[in-house]
């Protein structure tokens, strides 16, 4: 048996035929093409659906992650802000297109889940994924299944506050002081851009101007010696390590998985990122059992996958 | 079909008979008389429970609320620095000296198990429980079943950073400005005594002494007109707000419910906390469900009956 996993993007629609242990047999893509009405661009999925459904009979449902918030039960999309939907019964739409169950997912979630299932975490119990990317986004995986709450908009941990204070930057959730203001690629240049502002004596200025940082630009600059950017990375996993702290704090999952943009940075991040966490979670002195954390191995392949997995779940 | 609930605490053993919808059948206690052996007070905890099954042939099982960490799996105690206890296999323990299975949990755990199946939360498909009293305690139960997490310490929501500051308040965990350092029992006269020192005009001074000051004292001099309490009342609501806020972006869950002491303001509490904590959830301006924010509803009985909850579980 086999599932179909779709990752509905704003620019590109990928789908791909995934077996049961997570691998991708197949893959297809085509443009969003938004704007568009929400039935045209079901249409597209369904197109690629059966596309990759040739010849087969063994494919057993479709997973779609899509971002915005969505009702799995009911298959509703209530509301994406980059589809520029609400209230679209995209499972049962789908389900007339192609003849197999739909399953919804949010997007982050959905990626969250293939990790959890198939990477950086296969195998554990209890997974929080944390994305590194414009803003801080992220999955929890409890038990094999993802945590979406009552709402459905679960998990955001990304707008979990950690610095409630009047100067604390403004996050895009309209709070001040959220991790995704601390911890996000974005943030991350915004503190580059201030030191350089600070310190025009710093040897970031030899990578990059004001327009052109981004989130690697520090690392390399601290790699080559520069006190200043070695300052910057040194406050970013401080704020991180927090976030990661409180989240073990919570959950105390057996992974804390991170991905995006800064999660590339490997080691250079985690190893000093655990070295601030551990004496923060509480009852470490006494712990039996640790969270391991680590970086996400799955990539930008994590959304279809866990898309396709949650297609099997019962 | 029946089954036992304990409380064991540091001061007393509380032991009830528990129906299947939580309600309670009969009671007993003694005294927890530490310090002494583990196997003296789990044959304390057997001969409460004899005494309840006596003349029944359908108790089904014992749940124990236990203060530490517990692992349900193999029935052991971890650690327990309330008891002094450290890797006592309690559940195979009291199994040999009643005959039935014993299930184990933390006692928040127990507590917030007890709220969300009989309390507070009955029939909700979520809920966080949170404890305002000496220190903030809490437990999470999702879909009937209390959250443990790898480690079996899960949830420690009182040890979540909300403001990260070199100045902030010290945590009993040893991490400043976690939600404990704001939001207890502890911290509110800790804000009362701070405001008495730098206002003696206030008049919070007719109602206590700096030694005298208890939780409520500075809702009371609020109630009479005192501005100096009115805005100690307004910065403690501000903190835990910023806490039930974090956790509700990061469970979206059906139910938050506040229990111990600070908890018994009720609506004087409730009433201001949802509308800071409505703006600070993600989503909030197009969510369709609402976490609903209230208080416990069981009281100290809330460990008996939650440890009696468990036992039922398969």
């Amino acid at each position: 048996m086999v599932t179909l996993g779709v990752d509905l993007g704003g620019t590109n629609i990928k789908v791909a035929l995934v077996d049961e242990a997570g691998a991708i047999l197949q893959e297809a893509s085509r443009p969003t093409n938004l704007p568009r009405p929400a039935e045209a661009v079901c249409d597209d999925i369904a197109d690629l659906c059966r596309e990759l459904m040739a010849g087969r009979d063994d494919v057993a449902g479709i997973g779609v992650g899509c971002p915005g918030t969505v009702d799995d039960a009911t298959g509703m999309v209530l509301y994406s802000n980059n589809l520029d939907w609400s209230n679209f019964a995209m499972g049962p739409y789908l389900t007339r297109r192609t003849g197999l169950p739909v399953r919804l997912a949010n997007d982050a979630n959905a990626a969250a889940l293939g990790e959890a299932l198939a990477g950086c975490a296969k195998g554990a119990d209890s997974a929080v994924i944390i994305t590194l990317g414009t803003g801080v986004g992220g999955g929890v995986v409890l038990d094999g299944k993802l945590l979406t709450g009552y709402t459905g908009a679960a998990a955001e941990p990304g707008h979990m506050v950690i610095h409630d204070a009047a100067d604390a930057p403004l996050c895009t959730c309209g709070r001040r002081g959220c991790l995704e203001a601390y911890a996000s690629a974005t943030a991350l240049i915004r503190m580059t851009k201030e030191a350089m502002a600070a310190h025009p004596e710093s040897a970031l200025w030899q990578l990059a101007t004001p327009q052109t940082v981004v989130g690697r630009t520090v690392f390399d600059a601290r790699d080559a010696g520069d006190a200043v950017a070695a300052a910057v990375v040194k406050e970013y996993i401080h704020w991180l390590a927090a976030g990661v702290a409180n989240l073990v704090n919570i959950f105390f999952p057996q992974v804390v998985g991170l991905s995006g943009g800064v999660a590339n940075q490997g080691e250079a991040l985690l190893a000093p990122l655990r070295a601030e966490v551990e004496p923060m979670v509480f009852g470490h002195a006494f712990a039996q059992k640790r969270t391991t954390l680590t970086t996400c191995t799955l990539g930008y392949r994590a959304g279809v996958i866990g898309a396709a997995l949650l297609a099997r779940e019962k």
